[in-house]
């Protein structure tokens, strides 16, 4: 699958399986050099798994977990989308016209993971791929319940949350990009209309300053789509935004969690795929209506 | 005060009370004739309560009361706003230039009343002041848990709903409306950053399909902003739209209620103003930030 | 045709024809009684030509013409529309779904007509049909360049504009209205990426303060799309907005012509259907891209 | 003065002058390391003039000019902005409150500049300071009409043009962000209404895809206002956009240049700032209304 304005082949790989979750996340390097290079970061953490000969959209790859066994994998070569003809835009620098159904993406934003410990996985992203450190909740017992990293001016690109609920090594959610926040209410509406599972928004986040809306696919995953994708980031010296359970907690007694737009239900805090045993209860939300 | 769009020069007279609370709301009748039709009207119901000389930007008005009490006034004769130079528009169908300041509303919406016997109540406006029946919650036990009256396309000028934990007679809220839903993005942010409570929002309503912010004022009347009126109604034959009390319920354990973005706080269906002999702790609400 | 917030069975009724044009324009009385009154009012001014019985989605209908020999028709019975299971909304106050394709209209809005005497034919509409004047063009010579009016607290459900290049009597546009700003730019994007001619827009008008969009339909009528539709008026003793030729040659001259958004090209002004004579290059623009 | 997201002490300094343009552009390097770096490679183009102590907000500066004569500066250490108390935001990733008052800019986004030799300059950026090409205009006699380059997943943080009215090295814009396509309606009508001249907007480009709307400051300068940055871009191989003349012609002749709202003014392609011998009479275009 590809979202509007994507240049490469495909963005999301759908596989058949018994239980929702992530398949794999994947990278591309910069160049074939840093590829090399990162490469061996893994390597010297002995997370790495070897080569693989490619996949649909892209060639060799190199495949590795997480500290939580987080399937990933970093490539260099991929396949750029050519639009057929009747899909060809008359602007050269889209890769393909809008499409005159639904309200369609246009790229994929993030990928959010659910660990045991948030700290250990940030720094492995950190340490091993490049990823700088944006914002970050620190816990009253040391350590991080959440953080979020980017390779660009993006506040994230991936993010890691305490999985309090689970064993950690879950999907928490993959988000998709629209332009604006208005089209959050218009897909809510056709998802409304359609009993597909809203858990949150449209909303403003208070952290990221993203405007979010959450529902599941019929799988059961959890996916976000994006109205807006929150601030961006130029300095190079950037100094991580630092959060407290204490302002988190008071926030939400506030009102004020997410910043704008409703709060959290208690599923969004322990509901992940693949579902906990103690989840049996959660995955079932997915179907509620 | 008047909001920016208004061509009368006040649509709200605020007047110093020891409690939060409605003082009294004002139609305008459509022709000299009608008003004094529909003080006959209101007199045959033996609510009236005679004229007064005038007020700030009006002329002689006719005072009656719901039958909960609820103060009101019709009249005919009103003062226009002149806009003083520096605010003068450019063009000549505005009252006056939009404000350099704020999110600044445009006109005064609407107006909803609890009310104990919310159907009687509506029949009084419809039968002395030709209010149509827009939309309505049919109770299981008969009767009505909430109206939704207009004279105009709009969905309400005037709403009641079933006040469950107090009296009748009291207010919920007075309703401006802004122009479109992203304003409420903004005008949202500025309430959280200066610590203005806000109870709801930005969300869609089902009932009405109109676009809602509600918050308190210092002083603790619950303020509805809307960033969409919802849907106007031409049909001079409307059939008005039924919801059931079985259909409200299913909608909020779906998580449909109000359609889109979030949930009714229990505030949102027991705090009124006055605050209710029980609402000591509702009140309380007002100040919780 | 139907747009999708509508309650009849239809709005617009397209008939083969060799040349593109309005076939007719209709109006619904607000009750059998007074469509009786209209129809006795317009008999007296020798405009009438009598019943017809019935037309897909209304039934008897009394035929008539502007002075200017624009073909229309009132009537009282119409046909509900009655979405399909599939189509059927769970919102009881929606005709339907909002469908999942393309930037759906919501609404009829106006219809805007070529006339060379515009006051003479705005008055036979106020005179015989009931509508107020709400905004106004003063020609220099006297008379009107152009006249806005409506039955409703909108701006306009019709206009005359003055005829310039042709014999009058003719179509200008016919306007749908969407809900928000941002869907002209959406669907605008669709119109340039399947080469439909954008004449204007997004754009705002000064008159009626909406927001429009000007395309031709392939058949070659000036088809508008409305993304905000201005102000309300609710003010029973309007005051009828005056604009002079001077006024409208001064915004045009400081680039405020329409207010915001670009400007007007000639063909604005001059084309309109069928085509005059002198319009033979006038049609030729609809096809240009 | 400072945007409302910025985070560094200022973004733009006003130095008195008898005549409009551009004082200085400065550029932050990513590291002490890279400004060492790319010193070197200007002072290898022997368009390098030195070192300056700093200036306000910044601390040592290197001066250098592009090969036409745009001064500009680079430089590492800045002072970043503490806002006092009442500005003071309850997020922590913000560096201010939203102020109150106005449609308030967020980001300074880019600098666009006229040059005789469009695509000696981009080489010059790309060359010594590390700039990508983005996107481009081919000319038909060789040569560039317009480079657009970054540094960052924007299209552009600086473009050159084709002076073709002048003797280049001057400014043709600066331009700020917002963050919806919305507010370029509100401070556009702000615009209107206090007599500001809007050259352009607003509307969407076909290159960069943004959605700009052109003012000039009292002083004469060509201001953008961004609703909408456009798309970004994350292929680390990313392949520049090619525009040909034959293309941007013949969108002009079809109306879609811009791609949407509006077309673009002769003032547009000739006035810059300062204005030129024959631009006399360009520059009174800004004190038109």
């Amino acid at each position: 699958m590809r979202a509007v304005d994507e240049r490469y082949l495909t963005s999301l790989k759908l596989t058949p399986s018994e239980r929702p979750g992530l398949g794999h996340a994947a990278w591309r390097a910069r160049s074939p050099r840093v590829l090399e290079r990162r490469v061996q970061a893994i390597e010297a953490t002995r997370l790495g798994q070897g080569w693989i000969d490619g996949d649909v959209g892209h060639g060799t790859a190199y495949r590795f977990t997480t500290p939580e066994g987080h399937q990933m994998e970093i490539f260099w070569e991929v396949e750029w989308y050519e639009a057929p003809g009747e899909l060809q835009s008359r602007l050269p620098n889209r890769p393909q016209k809008r499409p005159g159904r639904g309200v369609p993406v246009r790229r994929l934003d993030h990928i959010n993971l659910f660990a045991k410990d948030v700290k250990r996985c940030g720094e492995f992203m950190m340490n091993t791929l490049g990823f700088q450190l944006r914002e970050y909740i620190e816990a009253r017992s040391g350590g991080y319940r959440g953080v979020w990293l980017s390779v660009s001016p993006m506040v994230h690109e991936i993010a890691f949350m305490y999985d309090e609920a689970g064993p950690g090594g879950r999907l928490h959610h993959v988000c998709y990009w629209y332009g604006y926040p208005h089209q959050l209410w218009e897909v809510g509406d056709l998802f409304r209309e359609n009993r597909i599972h809203i858990e949150l928004g449209p909303a403003k986040h208070g952290i990221t300053q993203a405007m979010p809306l959450y529902v599941y696919e019929p799988g059961g995953n959890r996916i976000e789509l994006f109205g807006d994708v929150g601030y961006l980031i130029f300095e190079p010296d950037w100094r991580p935004i630092r959060w407290t359970e204490d302002h988190i907690e008071r926030a939400a007694q506030e009102g004020g969690l997410p910043w704008l737009g409703g709060s959290f239900p208690v599923e969004y805090w322990v509901y992940g795929t693949p579902a906990a045993q103690i989840g049996a209860e959660s995955t079932a939300v997915a179907s509620t209506e």
